[in-house]
């Protein structure tokens, strides 16, 4: 895998968030036994119609060859890929999905984005999922009389996995109780916590929403969600909410005024099928379920209402009293999509210019569990809740044989396939290849959430620390879901909800997960070239994985393994491969006879440090 | 290559033209050799979010077992790929890329499409394109007078390859020139005319017009093109013409208008820039050449004036007298795009409903000479007159060692890589992947046109053959740029416009040329399998490729050779080779021990018919 290089990182990239009509410089490495180039540049496509720039020689460095190519941003998405001719009239295109002698499709195109980015901490977070229901309760959650559908649960009852238990079971965590529990939040190191919907709704999941005025007052109302921002921004953790764009509950006020009068103002926020016309229960859906009734985005009210401008339900949380930090959508893939209408974009667009106007500092993830680069080229969507580059790929490469697979992260009929390495890697590349760079670093990669069995669940011995690994290293937001780091297991996305197992931290099978946890979120952190570098794939066998995240300060070499095994690459991948020092893990790393041998004899996970990148400044 | 099969063709889609809300039946067919299978079916991806439609086993015919699954078109274009879930729990995707481990890309979905198709004989039609200026001259040409910006030029002068003459040298082909020479076309079998365009401009090429309220009186005027199409109609052949949408001349009424009065109507149909803030010469051109000042589609009036309702020029043409049969859209691809804008899905559907107004029995054919999947989902352009998926990949595979290259056909730097036939079926399906299939079918397959050299010009010796072979048998419509079938040779897009050398036909270098156009038309027109059928790739070397098209009337397996070439392929993929009966061409097909063997002593061209697909009705 020596071969020419590049990424959206600063080492081969000048300007991240270049401005429309900006020249940016992009670079290019060639390992210097790559061969006599003719012609090295960069072909864009402004406007849909190639532009070719020539790129001049930069130096070398390190058995590198660097070249720059200045690239100017005509649209904001700009596209760019780089060609190399061969003295020998070869012509080798290098894209996202790496290098090609036959043309690339734009869609694998590299992106120069134009729109405002996410904010500056967006990549270097640690996320923390919390579901309010299961994670804590406070005191005063004894106090509350709970809603007519709600059916009490004490903190030990296993969760019900059937209907109405599934839905309707209610253990009391409230925000208050995360607020009490934020110095759990430090020890791990977190410092990004996504709250799943706090509004109250007919379920325990609260993604049937009632309102959007209020936070539930089951969870302590809008006072407690205030006091743990609050809390959380005094230890240097961001908070963001979860919004349900494609649909509301059907006990909503919004749902009940359209549905008790067809003239009311509510009425044009959802689909109502015309009398004698009717399919199901009278009105679309999320997924035909009749108690998510699905909004309507032609209705300019309801955008008014819920997500454009600054009295609107997206505006108001991210001010006074509340200072969210930003929001998380819900089933964005969905939203402003019915039949022939594609309103998607113009939702997206107009949640996030809402936000920009409130405070632009604030970040916007979506959810699209399969293919999200359709949405996510960067006009709205900062990073993706997805399961396609980084969950699925995680899991058919690390599952154990026989093991219970479930649904909710999107596998095919809930089957998890067997993949290799090179299969993970494959699919890996495949769908990342459809991110600008900045969507990558701002995509969760999440083992599991919410809606999924937990991964532990499911993992070989020994892989928890390869997988999470792996979302501490990889370029992305690394995420938690509350309860991964007590060894918790589920065998679906209701199992998973398991109320969080407080005071067990010592317990002998509990403490050495946590400290894997503790550990690889105290290396993402010690190291910003994690959450900012650039990427560049070193080996890929069936049982191990290797790579480098770089940036001129330093590096960091990973090796991700699920079995015994041994890789090796050239030495001229990895010039400095000599001086590395490992940081994490017992892998051993040897580099002689101009090769590097990373081996290890079972699963594992390590880490080295190596020096920056020898490279000229901008 | 003997592998699980879908394609959009009859034979595995129940209906090529649904609408919206209609159930298609899709069919897989599966080698029997594939092993055993626990799950066959679709996964669909309505409004973005996955649905798997279980299939049920057809039965078994002629070694293929047959799977069909319902598929409900969700939306306007309805994504579905296969998924085969082995009995060892292995997962097989199959997507119009091709047959994967691991997940596909929406972007490679098969889709089913819900808006309008292209007429019924699109894809059975066979093209013609003529450059007026050089076509023919009728007597009348002797009288006209030639505005003051052309260089007169006798039919036998060489092309001036620089400017002026480059633009500027008139040889006085007319539209009625065309008409007395459709017998020539008739000859050839073909039978759709594609005239670049005929409004007057300050150029041979007329890509500059000066206005579309005429056909240019240098060309006969608006009663020379009534008399050409009613007399190429009388003979079965249709007549398209080329319109500009991105830009016109500098010399139009609207430009001129609009430069001279800043509060003229028209000032707004382009980008002129502010005062001050001018960069080159004060409005946006198309490749910043000032004499082609580019369209703001902004603009309403511009619409109603050139696009949209019956008065449009677009509308106007295909009315009575003209009776145009269809339009090319010029630079469709950069159309209505600049900077932060984009709206071109705007214009080209705008296009498309008036012609479906005016008359919907009329093709909607748009230059998009790149990758030109975005733009071509199928809501207006039928077609792509594009180089990615046909041209340039047989200019790669036929070239000669040190055949002059030259410009205008897209290659990176005019330069042609040299590519293995593997490499030239890799680049074909990358690019026909990103298709519907009806775009598929309507999609121009030129081997060059007045833009690009003349393929001859480059090719291997011998294959001139194999490459309007691969043009008149692959999907698509084949395309003959006038003068291909006299031999003509050409550098580069000025000098592949030599005007027609009427009377050489009967030449020893020249009728053989001939021979091969009209014999390869003739196949195409005698099998309609080449037009409508499926296509399955059968094998791929460095020197030959086969495949074959299939229906339930009849196959044709086709062989393409650049050189002397064996290929061989399992008998179980093609269970009737032994009754196949050669069509075209003098390779051999033998079948024996298991194998279906195909083999030429030189480069070569064939094709044999085969019994239809066996397969239960629908």
């Amino acid at each position: 895998m020596l071969s020419p290089h590049h990424d959206g990182s600063p080492l081969h990239v000048s300007d991240p968030s270049p401005a429309l009509g900006d020249t940016v410089r992009v670079r290019l490495r060639v390992p210097a036994a790559f061969g006599p180039l003719a012609w090295v540049g960069t072909r864009s496509n402004p406007n849909r119609e190639p532009h070719f720039s020539r790129a001049t020689l930069l130096g070398e460095a390190d058995g590198w060859v660097w070249w720059e190519a200045p690239v100017e941003v005509e649209n904001p998405v700009h596209h760019y890929r780089w060609l190399l001719v061969g003295a020998d009239g070869r012509q080798h295109w290098l894209s996202q999905l790496g290098l090609s002698s036959i043309e690339p499709r734009d869609d694998d195109d590299f992106r120069l984005v134009a729109h405002d980015p996410a904010p500056e901490w967006a990549a270097s977070s640690v996320m923390y999922q919390v579901f309010p229901d299961r994670f804590a309760r406070s005191a005063a959650a004894d106090d509350r009389e709970l809603p007519d559908w709600a059916i009490p649960a004490a903190w030990g009852d296993p969760v019900d996995p059937l209907p109405p238990g599934r839905s309707h079971q209610v253990y009391g965590g409230d925000l208050d109780g995360v607020r009490e529990r934020l110095d759990h939040l430090v020890g791990l190191g977190v410092d990004l916590l996504y709250l799943t919907p706090v509004f109250a709704g007919r379920s325990n999941h609260r993604y049937d929403a009632s309102n959007f005025d209020a936070v539930d007052d089951l969870l302590g109302g809008d006072d407690a969600l205030v006091r743990l921002v609050e809390a959380a921004h005094a230890r240097g953790i961001r908070v963001i909410g979860d919004l349900t764009s494609n649909h509301s509950g059907h006990a909503h006020d919004w749902f009940r005024a359209a549905s008790a009068d067809p003239a009311a103002p509510e009425r044009e926020f959802y689909f109502f099928h015309e009398p004698g016309a009717e399919r199901g229960h009278g009105y679309e859906s999320w997924l035909g379920v009749p108690t998510l009734p699905k909004f309507n985005w032609r209705s300019l009210e309801l955008r008014r209402r819920f997500i454009e401008g600054p009295d609107s339900i997206v505006a108001r949380y991210l001010r006074a009293p509340f200072h969210l930090d930003g929001w998380r959508i819900d089933v964005a893939n969905m939203t402003g999509r019915l039949g022939g209408e594609d309103l998607n974009a113009e939702v997206r667009q107009t949640i996030r210019r809402t936000m920009l106007d409130v405070n632009p500092d604030t970040i916007l993830l979506a959810e699209s569990t399969n293919d999200a680069g359709g949405d996510f080229q960067g006009d709205a969507w900062h990073g993706a809740m997805t399961y396609t580059p980084f969950t699925r790929p995680v899991w058919s490469w690390l599952q154990e044989e026989g093991a219970p697979a479930g649904g909710g992260i999107g596998f095919a009929l809930g089957r998890v396939p067997a993949y290799t390495g090179r299969e993970f890697h494959a699919a890996h590349t495949r769908f990342t290849a459809g991110f600008p760079w900045r969507t990558r670093l701002a995509t969760m990669n999440a083992l599991d959430t919410h809606d999924t069995p937990r991964f532990a669940m499911h993992a070989r011995p020994g892989t928890v620390s390869v997988a999470f690994g792996l979302a501490a290293t990889l370029p992305g937001i690394p995420v938690i879901w509350s309860g991964d780091e007590f060894g918790l297991t589920g065998v679906d996305g209701e199992a998973s909800r398991t109320p969080m197992p407080w005071g067990s931290e010592a317990d002998a099978a509990v403490a050495p997960v946590l400290e894997t946890y503790r550990s690889l979120v105290a290396l993402r952190r010690a190291h910003p070239v994690l959450a900012t570098g650039g990427i560049r794939w070193l080996a890929v066998s069936d049982d191990a994985v290797a790579f480098v995240r770089e940036s001129a300060s330093e590096c960091v070499l990973v090796l991700a393994a699920r079995a015994a095994a041994t890789v090796a690459f050239d030495a001229a991948a990895l010039p400095d491969a000599d001086v590395a020092a490992r940081v994490f893990g017992d892998a051993g790393l040897a580099a002689s006879d101009g090769a590097v041998t990373l081996a290890t004899d079972g699963a594992a996970f390590a880490a080295w440090r190596l020096p920056g990148v020898d490279t000229p400044a901008w």
